[in-house]
């Protein structure tokens, strides 16, 4: 595996934070300068030992780094990603770990910065793992670790870019697949952006009194309903078109469902159930 | 806590098996006999020390118990109770681990066993434990340990028959809440049934080719999903109307959120999801 000298992280929340935790432990690289708003959160990534060096000015953070990972919710990628373009060395590459993609690769592409356009390179990336909880504290050197990530180029990344991309996400044990932008979207609305709409709105219809009473059931399906709001707006907002395609065919299924439910026929009921436990034992815990 | 001389457990799937488990580590009680259809089973259920004799034949199980535990699925249980009323010793205590309360209670309460018109007690339980495996070799003995149990006496429970129900479950570890029948099937609808059911809908209505991407979220969200087929169904069969009620309130909250998206008014798709983390954050993990 490549090590890399210097890896520049932008936003170092449960994500970058777990970035750099692996890549030190792993041994993978010597320096991780932690870029971030706030000097609280970039304390506890050093105490976490996430990162090395720490800076709130992105252009100092990334003036030195071969890698930059940015980190930061999706409606902020863009301009982190130009403002590091800026102000890195010729030949680094960068990457994110946004939920969504095709906003932000089109925004890319569309080439905002002359200097990705001569000697920097962006390739759009999503590590499918994540948590409910947030903040550097809660950093995970093993957070990738057989874990997917999404790698999304497009007709303008360079093969090599790409193997550096694929190379760095393997480093850190994850196993890369490849997309379009759109098929990425499209996937993850159905897999991870739906499922927190339905958790959340599972957990919000819950009457309060009752609370009280509930289980492991109840905890295990709605406990990525506690996920950061902003986060989780800006990713819905980023890919609603999806989102809403993915959330009719939940619709459809829930209006069989409750019809086979009305009109007392169970043996649908029985089947539609039995669908669902086909999927989830298809898949293991 | 009171020592029972010898309990019987009808049906040793992972509740019976996991009371048999707990009652026998806190030594509070000498002879667990396990009374099940398949013999199987209840090797498996003495394999795993849940149990100490094992029986098929009901009527011989319970012929010495002075408590005796139905843990059948919800359809099968007031036959169960009633084959158990008529062959077990005179104030013997008969309880059961329904996941439903309303019809069980409302069948024995009409008395279909002259048994419990006299000399045996009935009271309808609920351990609110459980888990999507099935089956004794999953018994724990720590299933019920700080986890709530609905008891749910009527007007003709005498009180030390209820006493000794809420004694026998507190013995287990659990906090006994005491209901009616109706309130129980209200609240369960809520917290676990519909739970159960959306959870279910999201595992089918996963495109089969977008299996291999999921990550955590859709894994907690729909872990409950590979609960057993038919004891669902048997459960939503005789809770529906609640379930329905339930339900059309998860769906009421889904049609927001789905107009909010679909008209870009995300500060309401962030009030909604607020609402969300507000409730999964107030129960913890």
């Amino acid at each position: 595996m490549k090590k890399w000298d210097s890896v520049a992280i932008v936003g170092v929340g449960l994500i970058g934070g777990s970035i750099g935790l692996t890549l030190r432990k792993r041994g993978l690289t010597g320096k991780v300068i932690g870029i971030g708003r706030r000097a609280s959160s970039l304390r506890k990534a050093r105490a976490k030992g996430a990162v090395t060096t720490t800076t709130t000015n992105i252009a100092r953070g990334v003036a030195d780094a071969e890698l930059i990972v940015v980190c930061t919710p999706v409606e902020r990628v863009v301009d982190h990603v130009c403002q590091a373009a800026e102000a890195c060395p010729a030949g680094a590459l960068i990457t994110d770990a946004g939920s969504t993609k095709a906003q932000i690769v089109a925004a890319l592409d569309g080439s905002p910065s002359e200097r990705l356009l001569s000697d920097v390179a962006f390739v759009g990336s999503h590590p499918l793992a994540g948590s409910e909880k947030t903040g550097p504290q809660f950093a995970r050197e093993d957070l990738f670790d057989s874990r997917i990530c999404i790698v999304t180029p497009t007709r303008r990344t360079g093969p090599r870019d790409f193997a550096r991309t694929v190379d760095f996400w393997s480093s850190l044990g994850s196993t890369v697949v490849k997309m379009t932008p759109r098929e990425h979207d499209e996937a993850v609305a159905a897999v991870s952006h739906v499922p927190h709409v339905v958790a959340s709105i599972l957990a919000g219809s819950t009457p309060k009194q009752l609370l009280s009473l509930v289980s492991t059931g109840w905890l295990d399906a709605t406990r990525i309903a506690a996920g950061d709001v902003e986060l989780w707006r800006q990713i819905l907002a980023t890919n609603r078109s999806h989102v809403l395609k993915s959330l009719a065919k939940f619709e459809k299924v829930l209006t069989s469902f409750r019809a086979a439910l009305e009109s007392e026929n169970d043996a649908k009921v029985a089947k539609l159930l039995k669908t669902g436990k086909d999927n989830r034992d298809a898949v293991g815990s």
